[in-house]
């Protein structure tokens, strides 16, 4: 058994009720649901996790038995050492999603600081970013 | 009725009781008292929040049912990604304000990452500054 | 009886004229007519200029008898220093007030010469932020 | 019939009086005749003018009535951003010509701050410079 | 029936036999059969090419009729304007792969010139990071 | 009898086909067309020449007996030293073209590696950039 | 009785459970046992915090009744405004210390934002870092 | 008899009158006074100017006959490449003085657009600034 | 017997044609000459290649079988990462010669993508760059 | 018994003599009493040394016998590549000393060439800064 | 009596023997003697000194008795923080001279470490400029 | 009879006693004899230098009778305009070598501020560097 922890960065709790013409209408509810669907018969279990609070991510990670990560920082990939720091410092492999393409974005949003603490990245493809981003994480850890 | 949040960003729950000399001796009760006293007669409900915290701020602009904000972001005006994204997300008319001019002062504090996702911004009248951010504020809702 | 100065720089002359889908429909006319409106039964004098001339707003700054300035410096904001000194040296109260919020739009108007030797500056609310300007500089000049 | 505006900035009025080794000995008036001849038989009126005063060109800017301009913004083309807000408002198809090839002269000269708001440019050509621009905005305005 | 077409930029002939320590012993070959397989039983058809010339590139984007584009643009990620023109010009829904975090190696891999072309961007995952490729153009192009 | 070289850089030969709204619909060939037209009853030859390779466009300008070269460069004009090398080298009269203003886009077409050794630029005017650009080159080269 | 306030940030409670190549086997606890150690004898009172929660340290610095503070800000030493206004509001002399030598590691640890607010920084001695921030302190209010 | 024009910048009419703690209590006409005083018993004519106004000076540079300029450019040092290009196309002999050392200043006064066309500078010696570059002015002439 | 590849990039073929008074005389066929007599008798074989083409040179690269190679990027030195990709890939001894001293010419001049992968630069010495390059590449072979 | 080698670098002669308003009014000799103060007892031997030259700092570190060096580069700490050098050839343990907080100084004293190669720095305490120092420096060298 | 110190920095000892195309044909003695003939009869006594010596020129300006100071630190104006510390710490009045108007040359030589702390700078004259530096610094130091 | 300066910069006197795993163990006479060796035969008279001072290396070539020189300036190569303003005083062929190649180091060992200065530059190739330069400068000084 395999224990996998999802982390929501900050504002993502507010998906599919605000900009819903950028975002889409689904919720983090129907995201964790088809996380959900897609470990179906695997050995995996699954922790998810949403905070607006940087603090509360890095105590999260800090204290985790997780064997892998999923994480979209959202706001705090361009602004949190503290993020980089924890996850370099607990060597779990990781995965950074994007829901939206942030390369296509405003210049601020182009720079990571997640990112080279990361296992890979994937940015851009809307919830299916959290989907592809969980594959990529059982092929790390070797579940299939 | 109307309601309108009023944010306090970090470290201004010590104003009036350091430096003085820079920030003036009232106090940020002083500062409610009069913003309250400006409203009076007029159909707004009013709530203040102060939170030195971050993710607090982003949690309340997440959750508010205010029709307007008037935030003093202080520290975070500078390096919050989270509390713009809180904002753009929400899309409620903000008014960003400063009790000193800050581009008067240090170069890091000359950027701000809250101006571009709010109405418009005062900055350099002391207390003032929430005044007239009030008042700002009432006339892009059309209160009188 | 205080005299304030209202400075309009240049290519305000075209306001309600051009763009008003940007900056609606109202003139340079308008606003000025809001202003004395704002300062109805104040002892307050008022002094109106425009000018498309980098060395007549600089003139003008010289040689007035003015209390207080609110100036909306348009272009001259981001490139003269001309305008800097003569607000420096003069060292007469002075609000900047812009129309549009200067921080959402392109990046060379996000630097503001004449911010330094402001008192305070507002920006954003369309002809409101001259009528808030007013309301600052009569703070700061202590006139009720 | 169309109305042309062409506009001579700082410093052109020496053309062919000083530093003839560079430019050549052709003067302004050479060519604003050639300018004229070259219109000649087209439904066309001209209106010349040059100056050496920012404001000057804003001013003629703001109230011209030409369907069409021709600009050599010369040292203004690196400074001015009363200029672009003013070619910005009005709106008016603009062609920004130069003698010399800016961009293999020095570093200052390589950023012309009136470009994003012209319909093109052409640089290099000498006094042709100015009959391609004629000839460009005729094209602009279907005169033929 | 779709087409897909994968696109493997310069260099990446020598996989499997260079820095195998780095990349792994698998080749291109390797990679595209691995492709081959994970599309087994769907209704795709798969051109795979690779090229060490920008303009072949350039070219083939330019005359497909592929349906989705895979491209791991190698070194060009960084230089390639006229790669960037050519996925622009077609529109195509292209997704961007990288074996290696490229944000974990030099600075000058740090920039994508591709990226904000590119529906969504995938890295780090060695030739894993190929299929979760074809699994996002799948889901983009609704292919199950 | 004068021989004029006409280079149509990378991804122009989708001009008409793709991203219309943006570029018209006319195809290369209607520009072609259009050159042959101008140059009718006079003694000019002209060889037309459109590559997506960097090294294709060396070559040619290498080995051009030509007079003179009208180019558009598109995306090797930000990022090719060869060309620029490869101008400099043969010393013929050259005129650069653009169908957009390449001064109003993304701040990385702002800047021209090619300009430094071309005697002149054009852009912004669509594709009559290019007759404006075979006038020019026709008054360097002193055919009327 | 003087009393010191011990700021331990972000990630530093993982401090012999992690990385241990990197930073010894030491934990936070022992840490803190030195500093004990070092004060015995002295007319010192010693509160130890640790958070990872940046408005968590703000909290304590705005309220605490210390003389003096050491602090190892970790991650927050390089984003953190908020820890920075806090320290210049309150005045207490701070001693800032890392275990490495942040010149020696990536760029973006090269700049502090905490520095210019300290009376002081110590960095690179491991465990010792703290020590001689005590003993600096001790120095710095004149206790012996 | 050689004539010498002496060009004071933007508010430098205000000399003595404004900040008399910085600039000392001497006028701009004590100024004149001295270099009069300075130039008695030469062959030597003086035309003394002052203007706020950029395209003045532009103006009076390209009409003067003087043989030798002495400039104090005040703050269009930093922003005017008309002044510049004006001093260029005229090479008439000058010197730039300032009376404060603009080095030791705000950044933005480090770099002088005027420096370049200028024979030498003299900057930071108050009002000997004017006698020094009239001295020097006088060598360059070979009037003794 | 130890193959050298000894390559000459863009624009090279020009060598002796244009611009010889910069260059010198001598055409790649004399430097090629030069190389062949300063390896007679030592157990060499030489392979020479020129190309314009980025990808030629990247091809030539990946499927050399020689045990050292001399290159001369040209143009390539400062844009090329698939250059600087495949003689890392390949771990081939390389010496990169330059004709002209590239740091003093132009700044975009001053930075070489490839000399991080070289073994060492030699630049400045005309053609007998190349035959000190020959040299190096010897030494570092231990051919003597 | 253990050398230690304690550099001063220029200027520092001038301590207490000088600007003793900043620096306070003990002298050089103050500080080396005060170091051999703190060294009573132990198997330790000192050599302390004074130079202005870089070259001579250079000479001292190249042929030191010492065990560990104690340094206060001043005005080098932010110029001297050699000093670097020096000391990354000796790997001799080096304690960086400064007196005042450099990193609350000018700009230009923020960066430090020393440091990257020095096992600590210690800033900001006046003579204690040495003293610390010597203390760090002891804890490496494991003198008790 | 008052004692003037006049530092020439390194390579001026080479004036009027190298360069003389650029630098004239007097020498280091030459200005010397201009130097002594200027103060012929006033109440001053000159020290002269040369030195390529960085320390050297720091060693000199700590010890000076001199009540002001003539330097022209030529190559150390650009890289000595070293004899700005020394300047700033002597507070003796100092005129930085240059025979060359540097902003008219290299890039890395517009700007000064020494003008900071020096009461004014003369630059571009020539020979004269030491000259006119002695005049200045008499005049600082009431001199007449 | 032709004379050659060899010119070893600072801390090249450790070579061969530290560092050896980086530079190898050859010492800096080791490199001396080599050159002896190199030259055997030929009509040259070798003076070799070494010093860590940077005024000793201008000294040495402001008075050198030498017709050519070799100089490894190690850490000033980075740092020092009064070695280049020497170099270019004297106008000697000049060839600069390093041991190392600098361009794979770190990124303040990129920029050589000799280079500009010097006839052509060899790094990278160890010892054989020096050789190699001989060998250059005997080609420019056409002693065969």
């Amino acid at each position: 058994m395999v224990k996998i922890l999802v982390i929501h960065g900050p504002n993502l709790n507010l998906l599919g009720k605000r900009e819903t013409d950028i975002y889409g209408k689904f919720t983090i509810d129907d995201i964790n649901r088809e996380i959900t669907d897609a470990l179906k018969g695997k050995q995996v279990e699954t922790e998810i996790f949403q905070s607006n609070h940087e603090g509360d991510i890095v105590d999260k990670i800090n204290h985790t038995t997780a064997a892998g990560i999923v994480i979209n920082p959202a706001a705090y990939t361009h602004t949190s050492v503290a993020i980089h720091d924890a996850l370099k410092a607990r060597q779990i492999p990781t995965v950074e999603v994007h829901l939206s393409n942030i390369y296509a974005r405003e210049e601020f949003r182009h720079k990571s600081l997640i990112a080279p603490v990361a296992t890979g990245q994937i940015s851009g493809f809307g919830k299916a970013s959290y989907i592809l981003g969980i594959k990529a994480l059982l092929e790390i850890l070797n579940v299939r």
